[in-house]
């Protein structure tokens, strides 16, 4: 039956990436674009539903049967009516998202923060299946946050709960892209490290992370850092390993405060560098979470990788249903 | 009808507190009497046997004939069970309370952590009434929390989330009792600020605390601090300020993980320097939460007073039957 059939959509600041999903939630149909944000929201706004109609053309199917689809975007956004609040990757202010593709597509549309989805899809399908409490954390050029408490989405008054990345570590710390100071993604992102591989680059202390990334650090990819880790620049891994236990330390501050059961990392420098980013968030987690809450979580890696956040959209289509 | 009476009672480590209440949560019955910890388990249970037949008897009910009695205790507990795991400040190890409470009073009883009784109270009756996300934040001798989430306490997968007192500040910081470095209980308790308060004392930078707390600011109250600043300690105050400051930190990670609407400040400190927490840990706010999720959220002082542990467990009895 056609209205069995979800597309899940992960809108990024670089790709769109759409999935046709069946009831299993096997994948039969994707596509991808890319998002060109600087050609404006309408330009956007035109690839998504392209991107949606392609995946269906792939699996054969006619995208005005399908039983909706989701969004993943990046926030804050609300939810609830599908607005994006305001987003610095994408450019824009109160844009109304669901509303515009549902004119578009004519079928129900879901729109939630990108992270929030990616802990959902993790929770649902993937490293923490069958958990109750999880917290997922994913590092990249920023680090987005989801929880999953009860077994749902956790939104809070705002909808937009989870902004683990502005746990503040350090009250008077690096200033952060949201206007405030030490919060874990001044600290931790892969922005963070670049700005501090440019600064052990200027040494001389990095040759091979100049080599991977072509002279510009600022423009460093996670792969590149895991490069010259692995060709031997020894301040990179310094760097690196740093950054990992800050993120093992806000650990221990979400299990105090949480007790959850499963703690998923994921991101591009995490699936870049997982034993690094594993190994130091664990031994963070025995300094700075209360032994008896702390034994009761897990640290796991995230194991859905590129499609976690289209199959969260997707989720929040299938169970609405 | 006898059985809509209710004892709740605030099990602290220096004083047990019994009140009756009635289905509208009058209280119609109260008792008071010492912990005494140092005399044991079994004192200790007397005493709390004795304190909840002395408040029935001054409501004119027989004890046999409560709908059940709820108990508030320094955690970490079960609340599943009503183990009290671990209590330093009580000296209790894997405690089975409420199974010992029900066999002596023969009637149900629960357990739960006296920061989450508290919060539920303020929730439910107090300076929170009607919000749905609630974050309480009890600063004393140490410094408790709880957490109300979708309108309902929220416990973690161990069953003793809401740690807030745990919350990481500075990963290198003071030692806590807890075992870690730099937990905002180490920073910003009663006991932190005794510490430094001592450190001024020594200078010369404190004689009103020093006549205050009669020659041994170890054993500083609340409303010590609260005279010696009054009376022109400087340095009091600013240590004071500092603590309360981070407080408000603590408070701005909170908001942007759980975006509540509302966060209740409590305890004994706050009690006695109300205005100076309030203000500090509104303006802290300002810099550490992201301003999407800090509109959403007021910082308000508690309204229950002593009597917001025992009501909260008085609330786990009413709302389990």
């Amino acid at each position: 039956m056609p209205d069995r059939f979800v597309v899940g959509v992960d809108l990024g600041g670089t790709k769109i990436l759409a999935l046709v999903v069946d009831k299993q939630f096997a994948v039969v149909g994707r596509a991808k674009k890319s998002t060109k944000a600087q050609e404006g929201v309408a330009h956007v706004h035109d690839r998504i539903v392209a991107a949606v109609i392609e995946a269906c053309r792939g699996a054969g199917l006619d995208p005005k049967a399908l039983a909706g689809v989701g969004v993943g975007s990046p926030g804050p956004l609300d939810p609830a009516t599908g607005v994006i609040i305001d987003s610095p990757n994408l450019g824009w202010h109160n844009y109304p998202l669901r509303e515009k593709l549902q004119q578009a597509l004519g079928v129900p549309v879901a729109v939630d923060n990108d992270a929030n989805l990616g802990t959902l899809s993790e929770q649902r399908l993937g490293a923490a299946r069958g958990k109750q409490h999880v917290v997922g954390i994913f590092a990249g050029t920023g680090i987005g946050g989801g929880l999953v408490l009860n077994g749902q989405l956790f939104y809070g008054a705002s909808g937009a709960a989870g902004e683990i990345g502005h746990i503040v570590m350090n009250p008077d710390g690096p200033l952060c892209g949201c206007g405030n100071r030490g919060c874990l993604e001044a600290i931790a992102s892969r922005s963070a490290i670049a700005g501090e591989a440019a600064v052990a680059a200027v040494r001389g202390h990095a040759p091979h992370l100049l080599a991977a990334c072509g002279g510009d650090v600022t423009k460093v990819r996670s792969g590149d850092l895991a490069e010259a880790i692995q060709a031997g620049d020894q301040a990179i891994e310094t760097i690196v390993r740093c950054a990992a236990r800050y993120i093992g330390i806000a650990i221990g501050s979400l299990v105090n405060l949480l007790s959850p059961d499963c703690v998923v990392l994921g991101g591009g420098m995490v699936e870049a560098m997982e034993d690094i980013f594993l190994a130091e968030a664990r031994e963070a987690l025995k300094h700075h979470a209360m032994p008896y809450l702390a034994q009761r979580v897990e640290i796991m890696p995230a194991r859905l990788g590129d499609d976690a956040v289209a199959l969260g959209a997707a989720l929040l289509i299938a169970e609405k249903r």
